[in-house]
């Protein structure tokens, strides 16, 4: 129980305390923050103004929330981050031990507890290198019979390692930027001989229902990380939605992955879930039947999440339908295993970097993670509110994924990553 | 000519002025310098002796040659590169107007002029992406043949676009790092079923022998760059080994593409040479027989390089062979048809980005830009001196890429590019 008052409905209870980054109109520098019920905790004011005065470890360090994005407060290490954590919530429990450092100190609450209605998010960590990994099995296999029918629905080696491919990071945004439709090549017709592409607009535009997870810690290049040690680089987690082409991907992924289908945006949720405020939400994934090689086998059996997730479509017309639910535990690999199988040739991870589950789909009609498999490929129109219905995304439409963990009046929420599509602008 | 004594077979003549970002065992501090015959000018002491006091234009900017990379020195665009490049030619001259600058300063020469066999090269650039193109016909027809047989070689796409993927940046490392032989998934026999990995050393590591572009300029996520507005994007070139793991990547890489056969270290050059210094040698590429998209059409036709080529093999024995010969003339897409591809769906470039060419092989033996070419998959060994042969690289075997264009006197060279294989470490 905190002092401040907090709905039980708020993704931000006192037990979630996410951290991101951001601005306000009387002061464009970008800063740390926490989100706390309606209210962001402005860390750089909180800090000059001795909030940090009760803990001479973290008043050591607090440079770090003075800093423009949150790289050196992951990269201090996940000890630091639960000590922020914990002391964060001791200043807002209802029997804080230290009511004068804000409970009770209204310059300090005028300065740094901000409304959070009147601040602008920003992206929290500059990342350095973006992979997304492909472990919704249901996904994929859902994917794979529309691609090669059942038989050959997931290929030999998605059971042995986490299939993954590396990202663009530049275009990473955060929740509330818009997307242009893009242009690119497509085949209008993709059965017609010879193939001749045409200069279009995307045609089947679509989201991919994500998590993300962020890194704290370097490993040096060429020492693989253990698999039972892959939690300590972990700084946390986002939702994320990453838009995807599909009608440029069917075309350019053949025999490199997907290229420029995927590097026009992909958008994350403002506030970072610390890896421990979701220690009492870890859950096992789906089961893998094969006998793994030894540094993807885990001692834990606990490493995936359980984050309900939903996904709702809301229309120019503002038509609003929540069109999926799904589960964060719908994956084949966990977290530490997708940090394992990425460093095993020896690549070396920074923290900043972000690491994408692959789309999130759970096992029955209505858990899609994208339209391309609500819609059986574009052929089956998903219903929306209002009488209109959708085979892919249109302009105008409003894409905004959320996600919780916990119960009521304790949830550990993400808020949500939006973003409405505008039409293609003119080119050149 | 130059006042400074140069060989005339040195890649660093005064026609050439590249850039590079060097440390010293008495100032560890990373600063940017410029390599001209066997010196490397600290642009750093430099600057702060007086250098650019002939040029207030430059003088203006001088801060950007006290950064520890030369992104700041890039993103002040081409002219101010070819600005501060012809001034250091200036200074440089047998006939400079300014004597007093340089070459009469002898306190000057002492702390900015240094034996570039005494300066630790870096890293040229933060980078913030990087991108793998796959431009080199011949390569993509060669390893074409080698999985899908000489009708199928190439995919309906390749001729229609510039296919790539995105890459890992973290593992970008300068010439003379060495590379521990990966571990990773493989099948020891990739026709057995079922298909059941291994982890195991790498059995089959290549190089690809590869052009490097640096990136200058941001565009807006969202706006294409215009394909004859490109080369106003382009900072540089460096030679670049993309190390490759056949063995991983034969596995892991359907259907998403290469992940971690890939991500264990790609080598560059360390010196950057400017886009304008290579103005004399620019060239068209094999021809395209398509109509190409509006956005992919040029109005220059000679916007590939024509730049020699040449990987040398030396074995732990001290044998050293030239195993091929090739030039950089040999893509199917120009530099800006790179680029305008990579951002025809909106995807912003930022400066530091790294773009590759692809592997570069030319149209006859003995040209080939990876193992695998030149041993038809592993199949005929390579001759190398002392009696030595390979079909893949051993530990102990340094490769070297040597690159150069222009005329004995005046070249315009990028010196090196070269690592040694070290075995295979302990995991964990």
């Amino acid at each position: 129980m905190s002092w401040l008052t907090i709905s039980p409905d708020s993704h931000f209870s006192i037990a979630n305390i996410p951290f991101g980054i951001i601005s306000t109109s009387s002061d464009a520098t970008k800063r740390p923050a926490v989100a706390i019920g309606d209210y962001a905790l402005d860390l750089k004011a909180f800090a000059s103004g001795g909030g940090f005065s009760a803990s001479s470890e973290i008043q050591k360090h607090q440079d770090v929330f003075a800093a423009e994005s949150l790289n050196d407060f992951a990269a201090l290490g996940r000890s630091f981050h639960r000590s922020a954590r914990e002391y964060l919530q001791s200043i807002f429990s209802a029997d804080t031990k230290h009511p004068q450092i804000l409970k009770d100190n209204e310059q300090l609450k005028k300065t740094a507890l901000l409304k959070r209605a009147d601040v602008q998010n920003h992206l929290p960590l500059n990342i350095g290198d973006y992979t997304d990994f492909y472990a919704g099995k249901n996904h994929a296999y859902n994917v794979g019979v529309l691609f090669r029918g059942p038989d050959n629905a997931l290929q030999p080696n998605y059971t042995h390692l986490p299939v993954a491919y590396h990202g663009r990071a530049s275009s990473v945004v955060v929740s509330g930027t818009p997307l242009h439709r893009p242009w690119g090549q497509i085949l209008k017709d993709p059965k017609a001989e010879p193939k001749i592409p045409t200069l279009s607009p995307c045609q089947r535009l679509d989201l991919e229902l994500e998590m993300g997870m962020f890194i704290c810690r370097e490993n040096k290049l060429g020492s693989p990380i253990p698999v039972d040690e892959a939690e300590n680089y972990i700084f946390g987690y986002v939702l994320m939605n990453d838009w995807s082409a599909r009608d440029i991907q069917a075309w350019e992924y053949i025999p490199l992955g997907p290229f420029t289908a995927k590097n026009m945006g992909t958008a994350i949720s403002a506030w970072v879930v610390l890896a421990d405020a979701l220690n009492n939400s870890r859950t096992a994934g789906i089961p893998n039947d094969n006998t793994l090689l030894p540094y993807l086998q885990e001692k834990k059996k606990d490493n995936c999440l359980n984050i309900h997730l939903e996904v709702d479509v809301t229309t120019a017309k503002g038509n609003k339908t929540t069109i999926s639910r799904s589960n964060s535990k719908n994956l084949l690999w966990s977290w530490p295993q997708m940090i394992a199988h990425h460093t095993i040739t020896g690549c070396n991870l920074r923290p900043g970097d972000l690491l994408g589950s692959g789309t999130i789909t759970g096992d029955k009609p209505g858990s899609e993670g994208s339209i391309l498999e609500q819609t059986q490929g574009g052929k089956v129109a998903v219903k929306l509110q209002g009488g209109e219905e959708r085979k892919f995304f249109e302009d105008g439409d409003t894409v905004t994924i959320r996600g919780w963990a916990g119960e009521q009046g304790a949830l550990i929420g993400f808020g949500e990553v939006s973003g409405t599509i505008l039409p293609a602008q003119p080119l050149f």
